[in-house]
């Protein structure tokens, strides 16, 4: 990147059942981020929009247009950028290349989703929608279905067992009772979600071997940033966080033509990337969220990502290491899992938490001395994942 | 932009009605570009579709996953970029940010739309899912009904007649004869069109004053480009084409809401912008590519990026000006009249025919010595417009 490129705005609304529309989510999680970096609005020259469903959801189109309506922007720029659950990370990614080209110097990323509107089958089929048409999705492939197998074929080799699912559920709903923003704040236990006989009623079988609890809910939200130059960082007086790497990596659309379907290359390409850029290793990162649409998403993603040793993360959960206090914090956010995936808002809420840590800002969550960051945003099942590390610069 | 950013391939489907899927089309559209470049496909690092309606036409989200799959382009990074038909525009602008931050060397930009699987209404009601949902959706506004009343006001305040119209629908046919990937194939006349009793037969009202042979028709197509730094631009050997300047700005979502709605005040921004950073002047473009999804709109377009004064862009018109011999030719493609219109693919297929125009390969329809070509691609009803200035370099 030619230039440096800084976050000082972050916004969220509160994830779940939302009364307003997509565009009240956007509007809402962008107030919150223009009113943290504490700059004029006027500032903003571009509109990013991450979002996945508009058109599938709510027969919209156009959706930044509408948005820079609603917060009076014009004539700053505007488009949607979608990129299935990691719209919200090639959202980011495409601010700040417009921001590290020169071509403005501060840029809104505003990812939204509007989920709720439809129910059930119907929302799990929107998401199927990025499965491959031909290969896939007509032979009702759906995602826990691809991710059920996933994690049948990862127990088999790894030795994971529902026992680590359910920790890495109860790990992120633990931390989800500490994040406002969050959609479920429920404390589970080992007891309630899986080891009672009558766990199997609270708790039943979605794609198995796959229950409820390792399955994020389906939510409404939004999340924002505000992204500009060193100078304009300056300036704002906030706390300097950078952009540090950026990575991206895409991987065969249908996940039967991988190699080896247990290997996440994407996930490993993609964090190779953003680590290199930012001149940092895996050790460096104080703290990481990761995209556990699946609990076995995190377990798998802290091994590609380079946390630990392949096929031993289930191991490093146990160990607690992946907890609040742990060697590297995995989800103080509560993750996908617990504070909930309203996709075209994730990889933008990844960042805002990772933001709101490296300052300091994060309350109850707060990872200790966090000073780099990691996100992984999970496009596809792994076709698609773009990853970032951020630093706090002095 | 930090650094300059050369186009050096460029391809088309022809437009029309396409047999293939959506995939099929931008496939097709980027294995042109590509061989065009002649560069090595592995050296391209990110993809970027311009789409409007995979979501509600075909039920599909992840395009640009599974063009990178078709292609097998992985791990280049994937995105899909909307902004209704200005689309192409705006990928076409933040692959040039990917790029012009140094992120990435070497870029693809493939536009395409699969519009003709769904009938006539469905087309109008897909396309009118970009219009305000609360302010003009749910009250039946349409695009054709929006520009009809914009057609009247400029008839009453710049005496602009139904001759007019026809003026460019005849010679956009008429440039569409000499583009084998133009949609209509077909000279039209002032007789046939209009002034014949028999006209009202063959050109009937479609939202009065605008009557079929003043509206684009629905078209399937995609095009593509490829865009890399300037390093790479000169080892290809192509001729280079730069993106000298780029430009948007966004206007009111409503069109009502506008102070006057004869004002394209986004059109005028953009061209404005795209001029400044490329250091020219309405009067230094040899050659233009105009939105005229419908016919007014060329005129009303060709007055804001100042290439005629207000309210005399159609005495320029019947002066033979935007010809291909004249002054300023307009639209030597055929424009969206003639060539058609698949929404997400227009903008990125009007820099496809200023590169043509440039390198001097435009064939019986080149312009002649034509060194700096400007676009316009006009999404919603003016409220979000994206434009480039291209000039041919040594």
């Amino acid at each position: 990147m030619l230039r440096d490129v800084y976050i000082v705005g972050c916004g969220m609304t509160r994830f779940g059942r939302s009364e307003g529309d997509l565009i009240d989510i956007l509007e809402q999680a962008s107030l919150a981020a223009l009113d943290d970096s504490g700059l004029d609005p006027k500032a903003i020259q571009s509109v990013i929009v991450a979002n996945m469903g508009a058109g599938i959801l709510s027969h919209m189109t156009g959706v930044a247009s509408a948005l820079v309506d609603r917060l009076s922007l014009y004539p700053a720029t505007a488009e949607v950028v979608e990129n299935g659950p990691a719209s919200g990370g090639s959202a980011a990614k495409m601010a700040a290349c417009a921001v590290g080209s020169g071509l403005v110097d501060v840029a809104l990323v505003a990812g939204g989703e509007k989920m709720r509107d439809v129910t059930g089958w119907e929302s799990t089929d929107f998401v199927a929608s990025l499965s491959h048409p031909q290969a896939e999705y007509i032979y009702g492939v759906t995602l826990p279905s691809l991710a059920g197998m996933f994690t049948r074929l990862y127990m088999e080799k790894y030795g994971v067992t529902h026992k680590h699912l359910a920790m890495v559920a109860i790990k992120n709903h633990s931390n989800a009772m500490k994040n406002p923003y969050a959609h479920i704040h429920q404390t589970v236990t080992m007891e309630g979600i899986l080891t009672r006989p009558e766990a199997i009623v609270n708790n039943p079988p979605v794609a198995e071997p796959l229950r409820m609890f390792d399955c994020c809910p389906v939510s409404d939200g939004g999340a924002a940033l505000v992204l500009c130059s060193e100078e304009v960082a300056r300036k704002s007086g906030k706390p300097l966080v950078k952009i540090a790497g950026i990575g991206q990596a895409t991987d065969t659309h249908a996940v039967h033509e991988r190699k080896d379907p247990t290997e996440l290359t994407a996930v490993r390409l993609a964090a190779q990337q953003a680590l290199k850029m930012a001149g940092r290793k895996p050790a460096d990162v104080n703290v990481a969220e990761l995209h556990d649409a699946f609990t076995i998403l995190e377990i798998a993603e802290s091994e590609e990502v380079g946390f630990f040793k392949k096929g031993t993360g289930h191991l490093a959960l146990e160990r607690g290491e992946t907890s609040l206090t742990g060697k590297i914090p995995i989800n103080p956010s509560g993750g996908l899992k617990a504070k909930g995936h309203p996709v075209g808002a994730t990889g933008v809420a990844q960042l805002s938490e990772l933001t709101w840590q490296l300052r300091g800002e994060a309350g109850e969550r707060q990872v200790k001395d966090a000073r780099v960051g990691f996100s992984c945003n999970f496009g596809g099942f792994g076709n698609n994942v773009v990853a970032f590390v951020l630093s706090r610069e002095k």
